[in-house]
């Protein structure tokens, strides 16, 4: 293993936060508020970074696959780390493990909080959890090189690590470049946002703290009532519809806006992830049109939170626990499944589901006619078994994390629907889950020990699994060499 | 498809049953209660058996797997949809439908009943009840093949589709004899517990019919309060040991009895089973000490449940439903889990979970080290690619179809851990779920419809998926072509 360049590419993470923290720092100050909180956060991260820095200094041979997934697990340790500061130094959360979870949410956009209200906190400190949606919404280690020099084929290495997906997109051929038009597109469509919630009639800070909030498919909303708090069937809409397109692959975006082919469109996941957030729509509006009126009106609510729990924001403008079996047994299913590969959202992806179903039905077709060769292809491609088979285990290992959490928080003897959504909720960055972790619950019913649990499953699944699980398996090698 | 052969099977089928239904119908006799039902039953099984034999008669050609799977999956359809009438003819169940869903439960040994009291009736009835669970538990097609002189060729497909399983033991060269082997150690494991429950002061109708839910795995009992009606350590221990070694693997059984060989112990399918057992037993009966007075008289409960719903039994000596949540999660984890592959349980099987867990673990090395050859392998034998694909197709589709169930159910509007832990308790052939459908509830909560999407559950995970899918699969070709 080569310390020294992950130390190095550390090193550069904590500095980078050091900047990152200046625009909370510029709120509070804006607002007349205490910036010591971030100033003390500032000047350790750039010890930190100094040290690491200097220990990682003429770091020498290349990055393989192995420091890639090792770097970028780490780097949101540390990161997260850090970013906790402001919370427990402002006394906004003066426990630090649960600061601790409430910035893994943030920087892994899950927007699952400890907080029962949110509208008593500093707007410095409002405005730092809802950034770090932005931040970690396309992945801190894009961030960094989209900014920061570095080398192509280390960048590879990072970039493949922390925006897996079941498939590689062949974006552009430099790896700087890639990350910067990912940027780019994620910038603008922010902005658009920002403009049209300014034009419903959001305050500058309210519009820009939801829109970082639907960029990063984060939900961590400024208003105690989420999004329900500003009543208003066009704030439901705009950002309902941003969160649905946040949802999409950005190598669409790509294709259709910078190659402009719309050969992009034709994608079967996206035809997929529309499909289904239609079904679920159209299906709930008639489960739980009786509570509002008319399926009319049942719509906009179903609409905002079946594209609010696909895309994994979870942000909400109704109390979803207590509609019906059907609308919250499907909610569940939809956070398993998740957004688009390549978006910023989070769960298992729509891209996995189709290369699983397709999967499935070779293997009966093998099953029927054992002589026959079955090819699994995705957009007319051919894919080799190395990517199905990867698929697979994905899918294993988060049934295998999720149970093994869900066992693990059933110790502290909350009833089993909390218990479960909790975790699901965590692994797939959702935010709000069922029963006491419900749109108007929060995660502070959880002890310290269950917190890190769910901290864990929250990392695990924005790195989708691999990188975290190979920081387990690399220290174990480790230790026994 | 080769309709002629499949239609002689389906004949021979029900002249079977014809011949099975005889036990039940001497047990009424002897109790002086009505034989008609049974009378009426026997007929129309034969008339149906004549007709399928006459249309099936002067068959050719071979079985092809294809067949084979097609022939497995409606057997047990065409076995179940007859050997529902008693409980109609009887009056004990008016209701086809649920008379239906109870002889699927009993045919596949889930043990689900619909009847909130069993002691009300007739004992030729409950005979016929806890006996499917005997007929079921082994395959009703290797019941056919042990008795009925068969083509080999044919038997293979047969015995393939009806004991999938991971990984093919190759026992004994022909499959007849391979059949007959598996039924004597079958039957003498029974008897041994018919003499051993005499011993404990129960009544032969009593031991007869326990033994036979503890050999298929099954769980119907003849008693309101299950085996906890005994009220007997001694019974509770012999039941409890006995699902436990029905749990295992008959592979093994043959190795060590017929070959003298002590190889077979060395599996490490049965090293987990084991490990999981003592586990689960341990940490349950710390969970529950303080309901039961301590921790030694807890171990009693906590064995016999574990052994119980790991087995995929479904006995109860306690009420579950009532224990901490960690219990209760466990029991979930562990009717997922199931028993070991080629036993009369149900489940996912103990020895998917370890292909599962090599798996991911070659996985994962091949992340940190690309250029390894990582091998898998199970009791020192390597694992095909093929088989661990397999593998996880098949934990992909028990996943799927436990999901889709779940939805469906759902529609109901009853609580979600009801309706969850409705579908995995028949998907996995268990028999108790938690909530309305824990212990001391049962199956009457859900309406016709739901009953029969529970049915198909039931066979989905008896025949472990494939051979009903492949039905499915054969019905949408044979409309197409």
């Amino acid at each position: 293993m080569n310390y020294r360049i992950i130390t190095s590419i550390l090193g550069r993470i904590l500095a980078l936060e050091a900047g990152l923290l200046l625009a909370p720092l510029a709120v509070a100050a804006l607002y007349r508020e205490s910036v010591l909180p971030f100033v003390w956060t500032i000047l350790l991260c750039l010890a930190g970074a100094g040290l690491l820095l200097a220990l990682g200094r003429k770091h020498t041979g290349s990055l393989h696959p192995r420091e890639g997934f090792v770097s970028v697990a780490l780097s949101w340790l540390v990161i997260s780390l850090f970013g906790a500061l402001p919370f427990v130094f402002s006394g906004a959360i003066p426990n630090y493990i649960s600061a601790l979870f409430e910035i893994i949410s943030g920087f892994t956009t899950t927007g699952a909080s400890v907080l029962p209200e949110v509208e008593p906190l500093p707007k410095g400190v409002l405005f730092w959890r809802s950034f770090s949606h932005f931040v970690g919404g396309m992945g801190v280690l894009v961030f960094m090189m989209a900014i920061l020099p570095t080398d192509d084929e280390h960048s590879m290495h990072l970039l493949r690590a922390e925006v897996p997906g079941p498939v590689k997109g062949k974006l552009v051929p430099k790896m700087r470049d890639t990350a910067r038009v990912l940027y780019v597109i994620y910038l603008v469509m922010t902005l658009v946002e920002v403009v049209l919630l300014l034009a419903g009639g959001l305050s500058l800070f309210d519009a820009l703290t939801t829109a970082f909030g639907t960029a990063g498919t984060g939900g961590f909303g400024v208003r105690n009532a989420s999004i329900g708090a500003y009543d208003s069937a066009y704030v439901d809409t705009v950002v309902g519809i941003f969160m649905m397109l946040f949802g999409v692959n950005f190598n669409l975006y790509y294709i259709v806006l910078v190659k402009r082919s719309l050969k992009g469109l034709k994608s079967q996941e996206l035809g997929l992830y529309l499909l289904v957030i239609v079904t679920a729509t159209v299906t709930i509006a008639l489960n739980i049109a009786h509570l509002y009126g008319g399926v009319l009106q049942a719509l906009r609510y179903s609409f905002f939170q079946v594209s609010s729990i696909i895309t994994t924001t979870g942000f909400a403008t109704a109390d979803f626990n207590l509609w019906p079996s059907y609308s919250r047994a499907l909610l569940v299913l939809l956070m398993i499944l998740g957004a688009c590969a390549g978006s910023t959202g989070g769960g298992t992806k729509v891209a996995r589901l189709v290369i699983l179903g397709k999967a499935i039905w070779a293997e009966i077709r093998k099953l029927l006619y054992p002589r026959s060769i079955s090819r699994v292809t995705l957009d007319g491609e051919r894919l080799e078994a190395d990517a199905i088979h990867n698929t697979m285990v994905f899918y294993m290992l988060y049934t295998l994390i999720a149970l093994g959490a869900f066992l693990l928080l059933s110790l502290e003897g909350m009833d089993l629907e909390t218990t479960f959504t909790s975790v699901i909720s965590c692994l797939s960055n959702i935010g709000p889950g069922l029963g006491l972790v419900g749109p108007t619950g929060n995660f502070s019913v959880w002890s310290g020990a269950s917190k890190l649990v769910l901290s864990l499953c929250m990392l695990l699944g924005r790195l989708e699994i691999f990188p975290v699980l190979t920081l387990f398996a690399a220290g174990l090698r480790g230790k026994r060499s």
